[in-house]
């Protein structure tokens, strides 16, 4: 017997490639270009944006104007527009620029952690209790990505109580939207559906999202599996932006426009307007000396 | 609630790499290259195999060999062979050459069928009985492939009913391996699994096979929908060639490679080295002029 599908009649995505997109893209873009991709963005129909990263400019010059973007540009109603932060400072600078919301990342990867921040992924997300005490008295949301949660470059796999453990302490935090991120693109469509499956079970109360890279080109199903255990929500990042600047052709980000034509396939419902998204990405792809992908030219 | 999704342990491949990706190449190979990959091919551990097809020389120049190479190629014990074929000259000739198995199609699109062969898909599947009884008679093995089963160019959808038609003109050959092709790229994974589902229930006896491009980037997401239906047999290519020769870059076939790759991680075993795979693809995008995808640089 086959087992009886769930496919929603809706599901939402998050255009991420003002963020995840072009922080790793060798052309760093101005300001009136983001603008327009914002415009763009928007105009297809996109509701939920992470317009970029409040990070050290040195380290994402990329994004070192992110406060001076969320100043110029309109916020449309009905619009969340949301940014990276890496600390209780990134969270003050995206309330400092009129942001209502911020996302917290911490690697469920312990030797990620560890290398990186020498600290543990536990120690990592206790550390943001300042950042959930500022944005509470701000009146500010926050939410929480699990970044390395499908597999890790330093440790290669991470069991699920790694993950557990940053989901727990994100909750501490009285954070109840949460992403789980395929960071270096080595998710399964199994495993997808079993870590989504016992997460939404575990706890039903979070809004659930993920965020898959197409690094090894299993992001579309990735996204299928997680709709089947009950994921209705999924960034995107136009043109698929985002994959390493020194290897021209390498996947990054699944395309956004590649996530609305699969899901209005399947008659799941996105709001956006798939021509448009199309639109954006030839847009963004020109932006940064790329071409669009051959199915969308 | 979640539904209990199905992970064989085994699933098989068959290389269509020579048959259906070569023939939409540019560059024609020698016998001589042909060998060579059919080689890394029943190295890397493939067991069945699509060689060429009898076509007409002038139509498909690129498979004007087939004959001769069925005759130069070393058959390995415990290997599938077989050749596509259009009508009783086809299996004749693959018969000459000493295949064992020939695969037959039919388009499932009555507006592809009408286009190209003045004809409708019951009356093609029926006059295919000349070949049932010549295969019979010769104790050669037939398939039968439905063409355009998720979708047409020429008439866009194509109904289940449509399909049924097709399958039960095999089914009346007595023919019991049967492939569902999505020739032209247009299927989605829900369609997949909703097809796969059907026909599995109403033909358990049949040896179902699913044939995928990647001409939208679904074809993985369309296998993992197709095995939770109870397919368990899929075709793939060479570094995924197959694609239309006046679009560089465009994609064809689903790489085999990408397919053993993504079986494998989910715990599904193939019988097929991965590194292996992707020597032989890298040996074909080689004899085409193509460049591997980056992944598997």
């Amino acid at each position: 017997m086959s087992a009886e599908m769930h496919w929603p009649q809706e599901a939402t995505l998050c255009e991420v490639g003002l963020r995840d997109g072009l922080q790793n893209e060798k052309t760093i873009l101005t300001i009136e270009q983001k603008l327009r991709l914002l415009d763009a963005v928007t105009a297809s129909g996109v509701r939920v944006i992470e317009v970029g990263s409040f990070t050290h400019p040195k380290a994402v010059p990329q994004m070192a104007d992110t406060d001076a973007l969320c100043r110029a540009m309109k916020k449309l109603d009905g619009v969340e527009y949301r940014a990276l932060v890496p600390n209780l400072k990134g969270v003050q600078r995206a309330y400092d620029a009129g942001l209502a919301k911020a996302k917290l990342t911490v690697s469920a990867s312990e030797a990620h952690c560890l290398a990186n921040f020498k600290s543990t992924p536990v120690k990592m997300v206790e550390g943001f209790a300042d950042c959930a005490e500022f944005a509470a008295k701000k009146g500010m949301t926050l939410s929480g990505a699990v970044s390395t949660a499908f597999g890790c470059p330093f440790q290669g796999k991470v069991p699920i109580g790694q993950v557990e453990n940053v989901v727990e302490g994100f909750l501490k935090l009285g954070i109840t939207e949460l992403s789980l991120s395929d960071t270096a693109g080595m998710a399964h469509p199994r495993q997808v559906y079993e870590l989504g499956v016992r997460m939404i079970e575990k706890h039903p109360q979070v809004r659930w999202v993920m965020h898959f890279h197409d690094t090894r080109g299993m992001a579309l199903a990735n996204i299928v599996m997680a709709l089947q255990a009950g994921v209705r929500v999924f960034d995107g990042a136009f043109a698929g932006l985002g994959g390493c600047p020194f290897a021209p052709g390498a996947t990054g980000n699944v395309a956004t426009e590649d996530v609305i034509h699969m899901l209005h396939e399947m008659g799941i419902n996105s709001g956006i307007d798939l021509l448009k998204a199309i639109e954006t990405a030839r847009l963004a792809a020109g932006f940064v000396g790329r071409t669009l992908a051959k199915k969308w030219q």
